[in-house]
């Protein structure tokens, strides 16, 4: 591993919390990667942040995207910017990677996809449970045949916390956490298909919000090609932390990722046994957001496609919308005609 | 504990897998019962079974009812006699515990409840789960509020194995097997009311019996009036064994329970980790089918309503008959008028 | 499984709290056996204990012994009344189980091993924990060679309580308790000799009594001799419950047994993770007691040596006289010529 | 967190497995730090790894030590020149890093104690596992009381294989690898003094390499001064992976650490139930080296004594030695007399 002349400069949009945590990854521990230039609209934020790593600033995503010391552009900037910064990568010829969800709407997305594939560019979403090791491992189990054909699946998410209720966008918990959820079905149902989804939701963490259109607690099931039925669910306030699990039953045998401890100790005294849990993604994750950033540069070094790609974008974005619908509606939607792949991915 | 003269004198009708456990169990490990006789249509099984705890036996069921020396009656019949049977051991002012399903029909339940009611008589249902130590455990932690308010919960059964799927009846996964896990969720939300059901369900485990009504794999979403949204699972067809597991995650915390395990062995090797799975329900739960009619006697002793009753039994089925008909309708079911309590249990 | 008048009627001697237990076991859970008779010094005791089975009492064992409806004997007296009494019942030509340990010094067990081996009785050793099912599993991997050789081994003993330490005799951790670990580590290296002893031992819990000959924590080092070395400890109060485990370790793998749990619980709150543990050795042992009367009764029917017999129950009391040496002498003991068996076993 | 101009400039001795992974957490990983020189004999080796990093390299260890660059130093090289190494550097005024065991005689290591104490420098000792985190909860579990006073402790390494036999220096067992399970007990019984030990250690994955001085099986047992034992054991042959695990036991509980899994997957088949074991000690403890060098830089940056100091690496040192004597007298050896600390450590 170098970290040197030679290694590709990059450009990160966005310094905020995942910004922040990407800064520190690009800039130490990734092979042939290096944090060239930062850009936030905030100039003190972003300039401190570069500062940290030796990197320059701006203002101005566009100019990042331009600046000719950046050679591949990393998108952490809010969800609604995704899609145009993407095309703007594209267009300037640079591989991007672009946090999740790579963009809010299918016709938007399939805009990016394009550009994408016309510009011949790499293009990876931050999907980073592929990553976890505990993860991959289930996902390579189900891929070897170990578990037979998947028939009963499962994906969660919890959160440690809701901080601000107020801010929290409409459809939050099926566009930006579930979508986790999605991809790693997807992912661990491999050669399959969804063709129906039915969604349940509700404000249980902060009700007053409800009104708002906050959604803080969610329950979805999905129906696969192959007969699987996946349930998905999500809560944005687990007491005791982070918890991020996958279970996978099929005709042969079950496979389960995640535990949710934050160490291997535990205390047995007077009132039972008790053990550590995690608190936050970085705790329990924080090693599949550095592989994610490995991957990047090796596709972009081998000019080939990485492990997680616009295709898998647009699947989980799919389902994340029908949830949606399903939830208005409050009937199971039918996936068959509703995911017209219209770009070239 | 005393097996004795004084012991309550138990009619077992039923000699089938599980009446032949519920035999040995009442002959020899509840204190205040002894198993005095047996009836099932075949009578060389049941005499068989009778004479290996020193009992009497029988093949008409309605003369079991009314023997003299039967004081109270348990019935592990085909589920389609059971509430007949129900009536008749009421209307003999006998005491009954009844397998699940008490009913296959809320008309017939009703009318079992009733004739109960009107006899005065105790009737338990065969919901063992609730006697198994750890969920018995997690629930007393949700009943403490050490979860505080369900808001995703999850209970599953899967079977270790479909022996003839052309002798299953249409719902049976509904009316027989996931109305184990209908009874856990309602227990574990205490005072939360179902309003709405969707279910899904296939043949996937024996897809060539789907035409003839099959269905070994079905996934559940019912939504309580308090906003817990609770999933329940079922497989007839677990490669690894039995599998019978539930979660409650709460406004202040998760409590599972379950584990699969045979024993505590766990064996490390060139390949990793390895342990046992428990390959029965009696190997995963045999204590609770011993606990539950430990509660039957101490009731009738006590002259006191059992931990699981009639309403409990119609509550399960109640949502077992809804799941059918979301399966149907393809649509989620409202539950609220769906369920005129006519008896008067 | 028939309890009737052709099952081998049981002659108990002993109604203390292990006595009580079996006596329950031996009435209502062993196929072939009945309990007959119950002798304790204490006429009332004795008397209250076989009346709740319908079972005759005496305060004579001896009289017990050579009552013609006793066809065996299960020995839960006082250790040090052990050997005479199976060298009494061995004389009456009854086979005979015998609470661990089977003698408090060697040359009263020769005595005894010689007497049964004289009648040709069967004669079974109380060491429970290899009908365990955790155990048994691991024993049985071991055997299977699934760990290789055996090369580092550990079993421990964790009580949750000492309720009175004046009533102690001395050596009791090592003759009483770790026998049970002795037994376990000689079992679970199949084929191996001891050859050699390190035991150190302190009063911990209750140092007041240490003048007094009170040991209440011990470890004990064995090296065998095909290399392998054995770890044993025992603590006399667990605050957290009853603790019972093992593993072995050798050239192929590793496999252990025990956990100490009571049910499949698990909490998770703002806390972290929390379980139960168990409290004592019948929450956590409870079926080995019932196992290994069902060997008893198998092995009588069968004419055949029972899984644990008396040569088992000499190499464990070697192991736990020759600790009381290496405790006096603060040094390693060599067992080569200090285990001489002068009986016939 | 910076990398820069103002870092620390370290040197590093030593391009070996361990050194090599050292420089990449120096380079990258640790605020503060940054890898200037890499000192080893072998040129090409020590040239490649600094260049990895933009590092200069030498072959001199003592030319590095005094480099006007190098403002720390890390030492990576063969034991038998630790403490001679650790001499130098205090003699320059610089602050150290010393890889485990600091010497492999207490006169050698006095010696540096002094000239460390003389030079006033900072000395922190390569003991990892105290910054792995379930040791570190483990060890705060402790200091806090939750277990009482410690009275039966453990502490376990079993490598996953032994390269190269005949590479083995005599005692390697105890000065190498048991010295971290030293100072696990020691740092785990906080305030107490081992006051005798007891070592019985054999060839037995290579027993043709006995004669010629190989231990690769040991198993020692330490008594303190608080009354508590505390047992050692390691091999150098594990066929699961790297297995490293603590457990104290005290008046008020017990806590553990340590679990050898890999990842969090769990797959249950028709065999059963598998996980995954970790295969090496950076797949197990690697996020501990980078801690460890976190706080060695954080010592520096605050003139304060690190949380492993010299008197750590002597307590331990002086126990693995003691290990050495009881092996060869075959006795226990106590330790009153035997650890004059005639350093001024």
């Amino acid at each position: 591993m170098t970290i040197g002349r030679d290694a590709i400069g990059v450009g990160l949009i966005g310094a905020g919390r995942i910004g922040t945590s990407h800064a520190q990854i690009l800039a130490q521990r990734v092979p042939g990667l290096r944090l060239a230039v930062v850009a936030d609209p905030r100039a003190d934020v972003g300039g401190a942040l570069a500062q940290r790593y030796g990197a320059r600033s701006t203002t101005d995503p566009y100019a990042l995207v331009t600046d000719p010391e950046v050679e591949a552009v990393v998108i952490a900037a809010s969800s609604n910017a995704h899609s145009e910064l993407i095309v703007a990568a594209a267009a300037a010829g640079k591989p991007v990677f672009c946090e999740k969800p790579a963009s809010l709407t299918l016709p938007d997305l399939d805009a990016a996809l394009a550009a994408v594939a016309d510009a011949g560019v790499t293009l990876q979403v931050g999907f980073n449970r592929r990553f976890a090791a505990g993860f991959r491992a289930a996902h390579d189990a189900v891929a070897a045949g170990a578990v037979g054909t998947p028939q009963l699946m499962r994906s969660l998410t919890r959160d440690p916390g809701l901080a601000d209720p107020a801010g929290v966008p409409p459809w939050t918990i099926f566009l930006q956490t579930l979508i986790h959820d999605f991809d790693t079905l997807l992912w661990l149902n491999p050669g399959a298909e969804p063709v129906e989804v039915y969604a349940t939701a509700d404000a249980l963490v902060a009700p007053d919000f409800k009104a708002a259109g906050l959604l803080d607690t969610a329950v979805v099931v999905i129906t696969f090609d192959n007969g699987a039925r996946a349930v998905a669910e999500a809560s944005f306030s687990a007491a005791y932390g982070y918890d991020v699990r996958a279970e996978v039953f099929g005709s042969a045998g079950m496979v389960t990722a995640g535990d949710g401890a934050r160490t291997s100790m535990v205390l047995r005294d007077a009132g039972g046994l008790h053990g550590e849990t995690a608190r936050g993604d970085v705790e329990l994750l924080g090693e599949s957001y550095v592989a994610e950033f490995v991957e990047f540069g090796a596709a972009i070094a081998a000019g080939r496609e990485p492990y997680v790609n616009g295709r898998d974008a647009r699947r989980a974005l799919a389902l994340a919308l029908a949830c949606a619908e399903s939830v208005r509606s409050n009937a199971p939607v039918a996936l068959g005609s509703a995911l017209p792949v219209n770009g070239r991915a």
